[in-house]
């Protein structure tokens, strides 16, 4: 590692004395119970502190990841997801995970309720008869509930994860000015953004089109109880509904609607990360096209390759499980809508919300996807620059440069049974396209007994 | 690329001060303005002059790509697509796409009389009850805009990608001959004739089988009235007919068929000029086949192999969308064609355009797919002499070679998310015929009940 | 393989000398006709001494594979499976397959017995029409008559598997203590436990569930002989039933269910077995991650590497007939199953069988395929080492061991068809999801009847 | 070339002389007319002399796969099939395609006869109305001929491509006595008559159960022509019914059940033959496993290596067709026989040969797919030596034999869309499963209904 001193920018001199420390870890160490002390005191009495007036350093960014995320952690705490202490501070070896702060009670809180409406569920299921839509239900909570659990686990290893990758951050090359810096932080946010106002416009209209509904059903009178007992037959079934019931349970579906969007999201926010390393350091090879370097150079950028490597291996361990859920858990819900495609739908609203979750739960597949494998993309990029290195500037440490970038596969994985590249989103596709066309053709028949004069021939296009 | 300086051929020296200029740009630029004045009022004054006398010149090939494809240029340009000025000229930096001139002018009034169409027969899918025929032909229409769309922001990159063709093209071992310079010309004339006469054909027998059809349908009497009608009932369910209605959306109904055929047959031609480039290559390779040769020998050529290796990345990087509409547009009207196969057809004439229609289909699709292929078999092919280098003659470079052509996959691809191989001839050929297998399964039962006596028993052959 | 000496641990020198005697054989073979003449003795007249007193040594483990696996081929031979003597001794030469022992006879029973109920299985399903059912019994027998063969081959070329094992567990890296040393073989015994367990209560529940069900049959009064009629009609549709028939079919039965379940455990260990001999070598070389290291130590380690790689090689060439059998087997009961599941069960206790055999047989599937997948994942990890060399600690060893990490798939494989991998693990995973898929979307029509307003609407969450 | 002249063996010098006027060719040029004047003259007037006293030397074999083919060529000549003189002589020299001679007469009347039949079965299948037996009848006629026309253009190159491969036979390590050299005759003489006798007895089965089928067909009272009438009704419907043209159209019957067997038997006979060689190679090279060898010995077997590999792409070239067709073929009518496998069948002997037909062209399939397989499992076999070679051993040449040996593919393909490995006789198989899978499941409800106390129960098992 000390090979890199050299090459690495501004902050790295400050920060190499920090990572000694952290590596052996006396710093952190020896002062955490009394850190521990002020975190707690201050996340029982100070609420994250939203209105202090902002510096101008505030708006500088140091374009780490750890920075970038902040915004969406802090959404995603507000939902008792990932409950982590000191995501707004500028030093990632400041996170840490408190299991009496005010957001982790908030945790148990949202957990314990969403616990609830989970085994309700399943007990609704399993002591009915069989029935594929309570099947579905008991599977989003369960699913969520899960999702609620996994992120738990990922938040006790997010300090750690984070010192880590601001290490590897700062072994790449500078970025010149504030707007490189700032363009992770920027795509991240727009992303995020765009993600979660289509989520909540869904939700939105799935609430309108669930209202509508119980408004036809002439059995309730008060149109909110109406409501609640058409969306939450499990637990009104057993329990008499009350308006405090009924928020809650409310509260805790939102929640659950939240985390369903966030799982996706957060994979596409770390993969996002990860490209943005490995763009990085490909836009300084690129410099170099064409040139003959010397093989101390060659050196240090494959060493560099390799801790963006390393770190996209660590995250991957951390991830994977999340990965692998925001998958199967869509690649199951686009099933099950493209089973239900082929009922008729009651009214006008659920026809529109219908096609707008499918195209919803399509691209947010996609989307995943999509930006997992630009991981695996940018991995591959710097074999661009190395095909072109002439012959007298041709040496070992770049042959062996090329042979890492050529035979390792990069990726973020699904519980690493499946490395996610462009050849999976293609496979995901044809799946999904080949169980529409069975079903289309299984459903073709009713549609074709059409008159012969006012047919519109396809023949002839 | 000055290594490559002694091996290049006659035209060498005189490119490389005008590439030189072009890296530099100072030329271009400086005198974009009045050439830009210069093209559009030649464009809008004199039409391409067909009728100047040909001279002995103009039968000269020098064996470039961008000589290569100027037939099929000006057919595409009579049908609205890829109105780039320049395409006659020998010097592809003459080459520009002009907002202003007529050809641009004739494409601005195709596209919006496509548009017109397709937002009509979007409509009136849409507001209709959902019908199998009218989604397929909104469809079409759509496809054939997007595929407008895409070759209009192609033909604004056809200039500079030509001139990096040329360049590659000079930068590949001479063709010593009029012959071999001109076959690439010759095949892509005979590739295009035969496309295109067939989809002709097919396009007329498909008017056939329409008025054939119309002229069965006793409700209107006129029978261009009654062919339009049922043709493009999109259009005059809403608007009242008349001939100059009827002769517009049959014109652009042509341009339509013309751009469908066109997306495959640019896919076939581009292939085949890549493919040409790596044929260029692989022929003065295998002259040196078993020879021993100097490490610089091996340079050169691994340099020459590499420009042309870029040049179908640069190529693909435009191209790929075009070749995954040709392929994913195929693939659905072939599953089209497939499931209306089980229906069945009015008239003797309707049964003849179905299977001719099929088969054409099935045909292009192939094309596409074995013509693209041939690019990854050709880059394929440097191996076979890599592999016969003697002992004393295996140098660093040589290897190097060997690496990268066993390594890189060099194709065209769809989207970049499949690459155009032999393996996916034969995938897309297995789905079509797993397709079909399924689909005669379910319709077998209905045949099966035959006499025993006059049963013609498969079972003894 | 004198290289090693001086990494070799403890037992080595000894060893050495052992191993020498081996390779002339002289020592095995003078004495074999005495020692036969012994174990055959001994194998009649003492079985094996399971109430000697323990001593030290013999909770001491030396951390061999051969040590490891005696407890289950004790516990198999119980079953006559594998009928090899000497599992107890220390040294893995005093293993051999003897055909006049005890443990032979004793083999030689069940597989008569077995053959029996197999050839009347088989006669059963021929000579009556068509039935699913009972195809499925006689493939029951077949398999497991042939798995009893493919374990006898297996138990003559077991003696020298495992000497050649013992010789590559002694040049791997010393287990320092003993924790290290044990660990194999209690993995090994938690693992069998497990996999045993769950066999057995499956197999009691199949019990408790055909007794259930002959009970509701009132034609036969006994219930022990309705109970072995309606699980053996294909033995008591052709002979008179008794006692003590009924008991010896019973215990054939069990034996087969006890093959059945045994195929796919042994599988399980021995996969264990070969990527704990990965591990050790991993967890050695892991200590010296990044460090620089001689040519020397390189060769060495890939010549310890290489030495696992043949015996996985060795090993499959006996074992794959074996993870063929258990992989299809287990595919073969699935889609059985899968598709029974769309019958209605009699009665509730066969519900509970159903699923609790179908969940055992996906886990047990499952269970073979990760292991097996392990062997694989644990023989690519050197890379992660060999990845951080520095610069000048590269050298034509590490890069050969490189080459041979990234290059060659080392696997166990399924009749060298199909590697042993995680790929394959997601294959059959996707296939039977795949194909309930299909079943439920045929199935689903008639649950989609419900009443409007007792929906629970799915589209609402 | 020269390198090799050292270890090759005993013919060496005699044939180095041979093959160097081989490369000049004026040899055989010089004498072409006249030798082709005999061989014409001879042919007509002489029948290939089979009662010539056999003496010693006809018992003693060179070992090459010329040689070892000569039976089975002249059985095919029996059937018309690639009527090449000259396969008896040692020397392929001799051998030559004759245009004038009695085989070739012999084929251009077998050859009409077939076209015949083949004309009149699509004229029978297109003028009718659809009927599946129909099309199965036609395509099988179609599919001989053009087999027939396949094996008279490899007829052709057959001379040449023998001299090829009896020169790569010669650069091998020599075999040393008599039964290494018989081995390879013995076992394409072995396979030969199994696929040919099963084949046989098939055919023959097809004719008791036309015959037998016939008769129990009141119409027609003559058994000869109602068995004829019955089997050819695309032939009697149009001609009259005579005893000359029963036999002639049986006879030509005959030889297209022949061709399609021997397209089957000829791919497995080649892949024999060239897995042979390879198996030459790796025996020689395993007896230097672990040896320390020059420079110069590895460079001498990578020549080997690269000759054979030469020659399996050479005869790939030839032969990839007639692969082609035996794989999509076999697969074609598997896919017709288990669909016909639903339908019952009219009578036992049907049965029995509907069930035999379907075994012997899966066993047929597989048994192509296997021996294709193993050229590539062989060619892959070096690497085992090269991964031995040790540390000081280790040099450039050798480096490059590995990366050949790992890198390269080298296989017969079909039509090279795939390669024969043995993950196609996985493929092939799963499909051939899938296949019957999805039928039996559609085939299962019917047998489903089953009285609940004669029930025997799978679930118990």
């Amino acid at each position: 590692m000390d090979e890199l001193v050299g090459s690495v920018g501004r902050r790295k001199v400050e920060f190499s004395t920090k990572s000694k420390k952290l590596d052996e870890k006396p710093l952190i160490v020896s002062r955490w119970k009394e850190r521990w002390m002020r975190c707690s005191i201050e996340s029982w009495f100070h609420l994250p502190k939203p209105l202090r007036k902002a510096e101008r350093e505030d708006w500088m960014h140091d374009g780490t990841f750890h920075e970038a995320v902040r915004g969406i952690l802090t959404l995603a705490q507000l939902f008792s997801v990932m409950p982590v202490c000191g995501i707004h501070s500028k030093d990632p070896r400041k996170l840490r995970l408190s299991y009496t702060s005010f957001r982790a009670f908030y945790a148990y809180f949202c957990a314990l309720g969403i616990s609830f409406l989970t085994a309700m569920s399943v007990f609704f299921f399993a002591s009915k008869r069989y029935n594929f839509q309570k099947m579905v239900t008991a599977f989003f909570y369960c699913y969520n509930l899960y999702g609620m659990y996994r992120f738990w686990k990922l938040a006790k290893s997010w300090p750690g994860l984070m010192v880590k990758w601001t290490h590897v951050d700062d072994s790449l090359p500078t970025q010149r000015n504030e707007f490189d810096r700032a363009i992770l932080a920027h795509r991240i946010k727009v992303c995020s953004i765009l993600v979660m106002t289509l989520s909540l416009s869904e939700h939105l209209l799935s609430i309108v089109a669930a209202v509508h509904f119980s408004n036809n059903c002439p059995a309730v009178h008060d149109p909110y109880e109406a409501f609640f007992k058409s969306n939450f037959a499990f637990v009104y079934y057993y329990f008499r509904y009350s308006a405090l019931r009924g928020f809650l349970t409310k509260f805790f579906n939102v929640i659950c609607n939240y985390i369903w969007s966030y799982v996706d999201l957060f994979v596409i926010v770390v993969s996002m990360g990860l490209s943005h390393s490995f763009r990085r350091m490909n836009h300084y090879l690129l410099q170099h096209k064409r040139e003959k370097m010397t093989e101390k150079f060659w050196g240090e950028q494959r060493q560099r390759y390799r801790n963006v490597c390393d770190l996209v291996s660590i995250v991957d361990d951390h991830v994977s499980v999340i990965t692998m859920l925001s998958i199967s858990n869509n690649l199951f819900f686009i099933c099950v809508q493209i089973l239900n495609s082929l009922n008729s739908r009651p009214t006008f609203v659920h026809t529109v919300y219908f096609w707008f979750n499918l195209i919803i739960l399509i691209g947010r597949t996609l989307a995943v996807a999509m930006f997992a494998a630009e991981v695996n993309d940018e991995s591959k990029r710097p074999i661009e620059v190395l095909r072109t290195i002439p012959r007298e500037g041709w040496c070992l440490e770049a042959k062996r440069f090329a042979e890492e970038v050529t035979t390792d596969t990069v990726a973020l994985t699904g519980l690493k049974f499946f490395n996610m590249t462009r050849k999976l989103v293609l496979n995901v596709t044809g799946a999904i396209i080949t169980y529409e066309l069975v079903l289309i053709q299984f459903h073709k028949d009713e549609t074709s007994d059409i008159d012969l004069c006012k047919l519109k021939r396809m023949d002839t296009l």
